[in-house]
């Protein structure tokens, strides 16, 4: 057992981010001899899971050597049914693969520990558990997708210490540093979708998307909240992505406004009114039904407000900069009405703290 | 060179936090043979230092035996002109010991390098410099004041992870952990002086007294800063400890009231105006020509504000919790006006980041 080829699986699997949604990010390293001989990781959805693409790889690097007695690593358990590729596990046993470590069970009903009894009934030896916690993190998304297709919300914010997201004049370009930025940007690059509210699409008009990460970029969905249709025609996102624009409309909006923006590709949700805005929980459930697993809210403060008042979050990831701006008018984090008594307050748990360059970022998951 | 005994020497010191100020506090340790056989602190201003305290607890432990060949920790240079005690060198000298590591030069301009001159010309053997980091930060105070008077200033803030320090309808007991509060209630004990604005004393009425912290607590000098003498004479802070209160008033005020506040004991500072309200820098010279050493400001947002404005703050220690409060009317750790732009506002260096429970706390200085 070693805990280096399962880390190392780990790392390729994470080169799916982006790409492999609603699909977990798996990745797979086979060893001979205590060296790593082939390695694969899923690389985007409906292709080749990422133990067939290293049984490909080691099979290159071997000159047509059998895989006899080798021993592969892989993040999540191996398929055992014909879903858009043939099972991993029939790959696994054809090739004579002899030991297998697999780091978490797939929740997947059709695999859900058919796959490693499958495999043990052919006579592969299989180790399951190893690294599994850090697994489950780095799958943090799929594994909530994949029961009932509940999205995994984060909000992310970038504040001074005292919590503002712009100076008392509007200021907000830039209180964090660019590593913050940078690191942000790797997150936008892992979800289907990013959520922003009408007023930020109005006072920044922002493009919402994926800089800075060299290979190959996701291009998220761009969701937003807009409770009477105010949404400029001439804003970036509509003029840029109009097709990937989705509208979260509230349901006493008119038609016409509607009919305009359906024009240009966006597609638009009514929902109910909840407080007279548009009802977030309705509308992430629309998102999830159309398989959409994962959404950053990216803010301002009052939609963070009303997602956090209607229960819709499940992580925050708050970039901190180590700057005093000040002003009882200067905008923060988390504004609308707030919650009254510290009683309700929305609690974090698990946190943890990363220092990206001088600022630092907290992230943490809602206490359910 | 053991930095165990000068890492004892050091937790030592600490003992005389809140006792001494403004001498720094002090930590000494003999060895003989690599065991401890003395220890002492300096304990209290205008008594013995921690170098004598440490040669009569080695007396005390060796029954009259000689120290002749011991080795002494000393976290600062060993004094040699009469102040209030006659000078450590000639204890030293006197009592045989032959090496000491002294862990930081004392910048007293009396001594300043010439404790460790003496003691070289007297064949003791001195080296200069251990753990000196670590030493220099726990005397931060003290090296400040001893140059030219200035009070070291601490900010200090206890609020949400959006910067709230109260809920929309002023509920603020309590934000932060047990913990946090305990700790804070330790940097209060280190300092003389405690800064709050009038709003805090007429909304909250705070004793700023020093709570769970067992051994002999420090009773530290309350500031109110109160431009039109606003604070009611029923607070606890008039009640309880009036002679241990210093008022900072505008100029303008009415004589009448600054005589009502002197007859029970209160101490009234008059500054010029500095936009309307106290001279905070003004102010803060005054309390050093006092003695005052340091001064904690715990509030609200808006003297926190005008601090930062006058560059009066040193240093900031801001204890977080995990929860989210929200509201755009929620009160925030800095408010007044803020910074109009990212290019003025106070940037903070040399951040470290510690959990207290599940609170963490941000400590940091102001960037000069």
């Amino acid at each position: 057992m070693n805990t280096q080829f399962m880390k190392r699986a780990i790392e390729l699997s994470k080169k799916g981010y982006g790409h492999v949604n609603p699909n977990p990010i798996v990745g797979s390293v086979i060893v001979k001899d205590g060296k790593i001989v082939g390695e694969g990781y899923h690389e985007k959805y409906g292709e080749n899971h990422a133990e067939r693409n290293a049984i490909k790889n080691a099979k290159g690097n071997l000159n047509g050597e059998s895989l006899k007695g080798t021993t592969m690593y892989v993040t999540l358990e191996p398929c055992c049914h014909y879903g858009k590729t043939p099972p991993c596990t029939d790959a696994i046993i054809q090739n004579g693969i002899s030991e297998v470590y697999v780091g978490c069970v797939d929740p997947n009903e059709k695999v859900s520990g058919n796959g490693v009894e499958i495999l043990r009934k052919n006579g592969v030896k299989v180790h399951v558990g190893m690294l599994e916690d850090e697994i489950r993190k780095s799958n943090e998304i799929f594994l909530r997708y994949i029961k009932e297709r509940e999205v995994f919300v984060i909000m992310k914010s970038g504040s001074s210490l005292d919590g503002k997201i712009s100076t008392c004049t509007g200021e907000s370009k830039w209180i964090t540093s660019e590593e913050s930025r940078r690191h942000a940007h790797s997150i936008r690059n892992r979800v289907m979708a990013i959520m922003v509210g009408v007023n930020t699409v109005i006072e920044d008009d922002p493009s919402l998307n994926v800089r800075d990460i060299s290979e190959n970029p996701n291009d998220p969905i761009k969701v937003i909240v807009d409770t009477n249709g105010r949404t400029p025609f001439d804003c970036k996102l509509l003029k840029n992505s109009g097709d990937k624009v989705i509208l979260g409309v509230g349901e006493s909006i008119e038609i016409e406004k509607i009919e305009k923006y359906k024009e240009i590709g966006v597609t638009v949700i009514k929902t109910p009114l909840y407080k007279g805005k548009v009802d977030l929980k309705f509308l992430i459930k629309r998102l999830g039904e159309m398989g959409i697993d994962s959404l950053l809210i990216e803010g301002g403060g009052n939609i963070h407000f009303s997602a956090f008042e209607q229960g819709i979050v499940n992580k925050v990831m708050m970039y901190f900069a180590p700057k005093i701006i000040g002003g009882s008018n200067s905008k923060t984090s988390v504004e609308g009405n707030g919650f009254e008594k510290l009683l309700e307050t929305t609690e974090i748990e698990d946190m943890s703290i990363v220092k990206l360059g001088t600022d630092f970022l907290i992230d943490g998951y809602v206490k359910k």
